[in-house]
């Protein structure tokens, strides 16, 4: 049978069925999508591929899926280190955003950013930032997937002048996005603290109408809670459940603050919690409960959030800090084990976003979202176990190709589709603009 | 001037001064030693070197100083994941170890680690392992700095019969290293829980006498102090306090479990404590209150632990690590700011070691130390301050050189004195080995 691309891999870890590590099998790719997985030998004598490639040192697993990212945010690495959320936001990121966010910001920090992720194996992130629709322009353009948050915050930003504005720019978005085959839209009402009422209400409604996901961050940080009943008299997550915005459809961001009873009430919700360890522990915002979560039966995923508070988009690193972290904060060194990890950062994600159907594993059927990682350095040596030296040893310098929808954005460390030495200078030239108002720290 | 070596950089960190960055600065090299730090057209106009090397997108840092490793065991990596201390030491790695441990296990175990290492940017290793005297001649002869524990621990082993082979073993070993420019002893009593009160009170004569420190692991899980009151009836630490072992050349290792007043306590005495934070959230040991302990005026160094609980040797992964969860665990974003951690991670372990007045910053006088890390990667960019790209956003495969004393051991990310592919047949071949009697997990 003539077909597009055979992949043939010394592992393939298809992350379902779980736990599952095939040698030297190998991934027929056709019109994107994958259509076989079998032995390497068999393959041969199966199909005929008009591109035929040998990963002999690598693992290919299913890409990434960061599941939340402030792509723009990029332009903003390390800008302002050490400080507490929201001294965080209140005094550097959102004055510096106020005077710098435009269109431009958007385009070339979200090309920064997308380098970065396609580099480090991500093949698909859930996006929340202003100007969405160049988000959304941008990762179809380079070819990777995106869920772009359409954002609706109380103030005014560049984008948009309120709640309403907010939102009519949002549906032309989702409209637009309709039919795109890599980028589809999610409502993402920022957070509790600074989203009212009438808006979620309104978000509650069209996203059931549209079947489109809640982005939202949700229990970041004690203050947050503090503040939740000091105006609504109630938790933020009650909240929610009363104005009825909880569901499936619902994925809630860092969740560090929960009670057991919150914990029951999220699960029975069905919504998904997006984990971003790294984000939670430098703005000490606190410990997200992920083996609780888990036992409850929660969907839990993984996120980078932005560059400007982790300082990098490194999916496989938040990865590690999740299984690692898990252990520490639940008092047992049996949780999130290494395919767990693994699973949290790819299908979960998928199933938070809702394309679990399409992408989060290498099935028969699923689009090929594909990352190879090559585990021949010193540093993944010996290798009892692929999936233990995925998650524990390798680094992002190790993914070598990454594929979306069987186009090839990573080829042997080079980006196919971006062109790095212009992001070099476009970035440059932010650093130059942003740090002439700006002091070194 | 006629010297060996100018070596110029966009960025020097010098550490001490804290929080400096010197822009455009050359370190001058000679005989082994750093001569001058000065512009570099400065540089050029008083040196002529007989090497000028160039790292125009480079930091220069004090080489990374590694307070607690068991370089060896890097033969286990992944050997036996997601299991709890106890657990994994007396089901796994000991029975492991009771196996295969030998001259030819430790020798290729720390080849391994070392490459592993001066990959990663670390100049200095503080190792505790059987067969140490393997250990020090292995770094010598690679040009690794390393401090090897005499280890000592109740039971027998392949190395020593009981504690008067220990420690007779581990003294002729020191006498051996006197003087050795690169290598030297310190006193390896394994743990409170492995050591009974004899050994340590010869050990504590003994490291007063000779002058060298006592490494040692403490507190570092809630089993341990269980066990250590109802063996002796009290807290490791006090039992320690009480046998007089405590001091200012006393190295614990871990501290997850501390008490104010025992924080207040191991302060007064002077001793440091090496923070490994990837292991004990690995091993779901605990927190190390590492803010609380600086806060306290104790010096804090960083340590990977062995590669067999962690899983890799990376310091600068773990630096990073440590940032990050000191501002969580004290509640405080702006805990452990960057260039802190830089410093535990280079300075304080010298100071741990009782080297600091040789290594652990860039100075006039202080030995030719030193790890190049490039800054030009797009994961890099943009780079509004080094010192919070070099902690947050860079990655151990950007350090590009690395000089012991003014050799050097890694030449754009070359090894020049250990021979990789040999490693790679050694370690492949030792995997082998184990998994002959070892069931994939």
């Amino acid at each position: 049978m003539l077909i597009d691309t055979l992949l043939k891999a010394r592992w393939i870890i298809p992350v379902e069925p779980d736990r599952t590590v095939l040698d030297n099998h190998a991934l027929a790719v056709h019109g994107g999508r994958i259509i076989d997985i079998l032995p390497i030998p068999e393959a041969d004598a199966k199909y005929q591929a008009a591109s035929v490639e040998s990963f002999d040192r690598h693992a290919l697993i299913p890409g990434f899926v960061n599941a939340h990212t402030h792509a723009a945010m990029s332009l903003l690495r390390g800008v302002a280190d050490d400080r507490p959320l929201m001294e965080w936001l209140l005094d550097h990121i959102w004055p510096l955003e106020q005077k710098w966010v435009s269109e431009t910001f958007v385009r070339d920090g979200t090309d920064l950013a997308m380098a970065e992720m396609i580099r480090g194996g991500v093949t698909c992130f859930n996006d929340m930032y202003f100007f969405p629709e160049v988000t959304a322009r941008q990762a179809a353009r380079y070819g990777l997937r995106a869920v772009v948050g359409l954002i609706l915050i109380d103030f005014p930003s560049a984008w948009a002048s309120g709640p309403d504005d907010y939102l009519s720019k949002g549906l032309a978005l989702h409209d637009e996005l309709r039919h795109n085959p890599l980028v589809t839209a999610a409502f993402a009402p920022h957070a509790p603290y600074s989203v009212s009422d009438e808006p979620l209400l309104k978000i509650r409604t069209l996203a059931a109408e549209l079947d489109r996901p809640i982005h939202m961050h949700l229990h970041e940080t004690r203050d947050e809670i503090d503040q939740g009943r000091q105006h609504y008299g109630m938790r933020p997550m009650k909240r929610l459940q009363q104005l009825d915005v909880l569901g499936p459809s619902f994925v809630a961001v860092h969740m560090t603050q929960l009670t057991d009873e919150e914990i029951a009430q999220f699960a029975e919700s069905g919504g998904s919690v997006v984990h971003c360890p790294e984000s939670n522990l430098k703005l000490a915002s606190g410990f997200c409960p992920v083996a609780r979560l888990i036992d409850a039966g929660v969907n839990v995923a993984i996120g980078t959030d932005g560059a400007a508070s982790n300082n990098d988009l490194d999916v496989m690193g938040e990865m590690r800090a999740a299984a690692l972290l898990a252990k520490a904060v639940s008092n047992n060194a049996a949780a999130v084990p290494a395919h767990t990890a693994l699973r949290m950062a790819t299908l979960n994600g998928a199933k938070a976003l809702g394309l679990e159907a399409d992408i989060g594993s290498l099935e028969v059927g699923k689009a090929a979202d594909i990352t190879a990682i090559r585990l021949d350095d010193l540093e993944t040596q010996p290798l009892y176990d692929p999936i233990s030296n995925v998650v524990y040893a390798a680094g992002r310098h190790q993914v070598s190709d990454v594929w979306v929808a069987g186009r090839r954005l990573l080829k042997n460390r080079e980006l196919t589709t971006l062109d790095i030495e212009e992001l070099f200078q476009k970035t440059a030239a932010w650093r130059e603009k942003l740090t002439s108002v700006q002091e070194r720290p």
